[in-house]
């Protein structure tokens, strides 16, 4: 039976500290072995991935034609999928679609009081590079969630690595591929994949942004490489926070908070609730689900090591404040007027509204991005969006007069740094 | 004598090819150091400054008011300032200010077709830390471009730190705090100041994102702790890339390069032209100019080892190709028609537009940010915005029409994805 935290427990503050504080992400002591999969990837190329492929993946990348997965196949695993599948992913993709198009940055171009030319223009990055997971974590939706955002942006090339363990794929992986116009794909893992994305090997031209969850080796590579090209946030173990009052049916809650735990073992689900006897059916309808779910020990195992309930006076008053603590990945309100605790709550990667809002139908089919900051990265970083295969350049432009207004005083402030060709710069065109 | 490289020469290929790859930033081999310094400061907070501070800037850290500038010594500093360079500030501040409010992204809420409710809302950080050098980087002009757009996007809270050598301080940067509004500024420097304002110390609450300019342990230790907080881009020795034609004074292009061969000897210069003979005129006024100039010996290094002429046959066929491949910081435009070249450069962190719009123009008091791209990053990253200091949380609410409308697509992918959790939160609640 999980620990029901009360906020009228005179030592809630310090249990709740805990619970905030909390890492549930394992330091993983890779770095060594990713730096030296880098320098091999960036020094032998091809060679290099061959090699690894071998050892780490049981695949031989021997012939030209073992190396990618021609935009062939994805197109035949897409007509191979079952009806029903494929009208869900083609719905997934629309929607996604729809709402990263309505993200498109505008450009400013206007003149101020001073007639000075200023404005910004963004653009898509030329290349973009997207890892997918093997095995278990392959999954269509996460592919379609970051590729359709690259593919709005206007990227030109969209490159996938993905391992193909003896040799095998995941049709509905493919499929997804079809549907969102992935360029390439190339049956390469791990830290080795994201060295060839970032540098460049013989067969693989460099990418400007890598894209994508992966494992411990993954997430290091991606974080190594940080600034040779951009990346997606830092991602951890998921998360949810559920706020729901005692008039929710306990078994859909138990439901949604399953829906996180079930992911990993390193998953979290909290309930914030304000009547405790709803919290204590939530539990037992959890026990009982938990029995009957093929994925039942990861959410057993996530729920008893990082499962936390807390019974509030008062949900408006006192949960916002909770909520911004834990700046979770994914909140639901499940409340009458959501709308309320929306304009409250600072920090969250993306809020569900209603009772009628499971997160799943977010991870899935709403259209907003599902990968989201975790571990409480809400509070300084957004989910993933069109603006992360984009660039902004600024411009400016003077004319004799705007320059006359505003160029003394550049001269001033370049001198007062001790920069005087900065002030020759600007003197030399001063009339 | 600089070699002329012209694009009609057999081996141009090879040889601008090994200028785009060449580093300029050596690679610091301070990890391990950053690393301790970081545990340090984790484990022991303020002890931990103290003893850094005093081992590095001999500065004891001993009484409450050793710790930190009062917001009274900046006012005074300001106060104190000679009336041209209080009002160069005070004119960069309010036209610093002006550019990124216009920036200020909007937040969206809308229903679509399927009846679900889809938004975005953007909001500041609670608080940003932002990372001043001491000594001869201590730029004023640095500190509004990071402190301005922090107060813009509505961050309560911004704290700076500063390394304050033997006790002394910068009164110009002062001065520009008070203009800033800067809350608080800690005289604390290097990868400890770094790591005080990720973890928080006693006396210094932690931020949410650090910003700044510094040294290779400061940047070494904002790469490491990206993820713990959000940072801005890793930064890099600044460039220039003018693009001119043969109607250009050489004396105001050969300031223009030596405005950036002036900052560092791994600052790069380059000039694209048509005109050969114009790029000769411009190497003696550069030799000219560097022996008048107070900075003549870091201009001399990095115009000797970095600065590099390209002639080309014709500009606007062949300079976007090669300013594309540059992707260079900031990009000039001294042509009679810089419209036309605008448009064609795809990655380029800031472009100036025309023969009156020096680079240094836009250093101080045109607007747009001068914390730009550096070494190719205009590929894939921008210039600081106000968008470092905010972070946008999605939301999405469904009724039971729209849960009628696309439920079950989501149902359907998360069984093809073997989470039936995910499956069982919707089929719950399907009526």
């Amino acid at each position: 039976m999980i620990n029901i935290l009360s906020t009228l427990d005179p030592d809630f503050a310090r249990k709740f500290a805990r619970i905030v504080e909390a890492r549930r992400e394992a330091d993983s002591d890779v770095a060594g072995q990713v730096a030296d999969i880098l320098r091999t990837v960036k020094l032998r190329g091809d060679a290099a991935l061959a090699d690894y492929t071998q050892r780490f993946d049981g695949y031989a990348l021997a012939d030209e034609a073992d190396w990618s997965i021609p935009r062939e196949a994805c197109e035949e695993a897409y007509h191979a999928l079952a009806p029903d599948l494929r009208e869900a992913l083609e719905l997934a993709a629309a929607r996604i679609r729809a709402y990263h198009e309505a993200q498109l940055p505008e450009n400013r171009d206007y003149t101020d009081a001073a007639g000075v030319r200023l404005g910004a223009i963004w653009r898509p990055v030329d290349a973009a590079g997207l890892y997918v997971p093997g095995g278990r974590a392959a999954y269509p939706s996460s592919l379609l969630m970051n590729a359709i955002p690259a593919k709005v942006a206007g990227v030109r090339r969209l490159a996938i690595t993905t391992p193909t363990p003896q040799g095998q794929t995941n049709p509905m992986v493919l499929a997804a591929a079809h549907i969102a116009g992935v360029d390439e794909i190339w049956r390469v893992g791990g830290a080795q994949a994201v060295g060839a994305l970032a540098y460049g090997t013989q067969r693989i031209r460099p990418v400007d942004v890598i894209t994508g969850p992966g494992n411990a080796w993954v997430a290091e590579a991606k974080r190594q490489l940080y600034g040779v090209v951009g990346i997606d946030m830092v991602a951890g173990p998921s998360e949810i926070l559920v706020i729901a009052d005692g008039k929710n049916d306990p078994d859909w809650i138990a439901a949604d908070l399953l829906s996180q735990a079930e992911h990993d073992p390193t998953s979290q689900s909290i309930l914030i609730t304000d009547d405790a006897g709803f919290a204590r059916q939530v539990e037992d309808c959890i026990d009982l689900q938990i029995s009957q779910l093929a994925t039942g020990k990861t959410a057993r195992t996530s729920w008893d090591a990082h499962g936390v309930m807390i019974v509030v006076n008062d949900l408006e008053a006192e949960a916002p404040a909770l909520a911004d603590r834990l700046a979770a990945e994914h909140v639901e309100l499940a409340v009458d007027e959501p709308e309320r605790l929306l304009h409250k709550i600072r920090h969250a990667g993306s809020v569900f509204l209603g009772r009628m809002t499971p997160e799943a139908v977010g991870d899935y089919v709403a259209g907003p991005n599902h990968v989201l900051p975790t571990g409480r990265r809400a509070r300084f970083s957004s989910g993933l969006s069109v603006l992360d295969f984009m660039k902004r350049t600024s411009f400016l432009g003077l004319d004799e007069a705007s320059f006359a207004a505003i160029g003394p005083a550049a001269a001033t402030l370049a001198h007062a740094e001790g920069l005087p060709a900065h002030a020759k710069s600007v003197e030399l065109r001063i009339k």
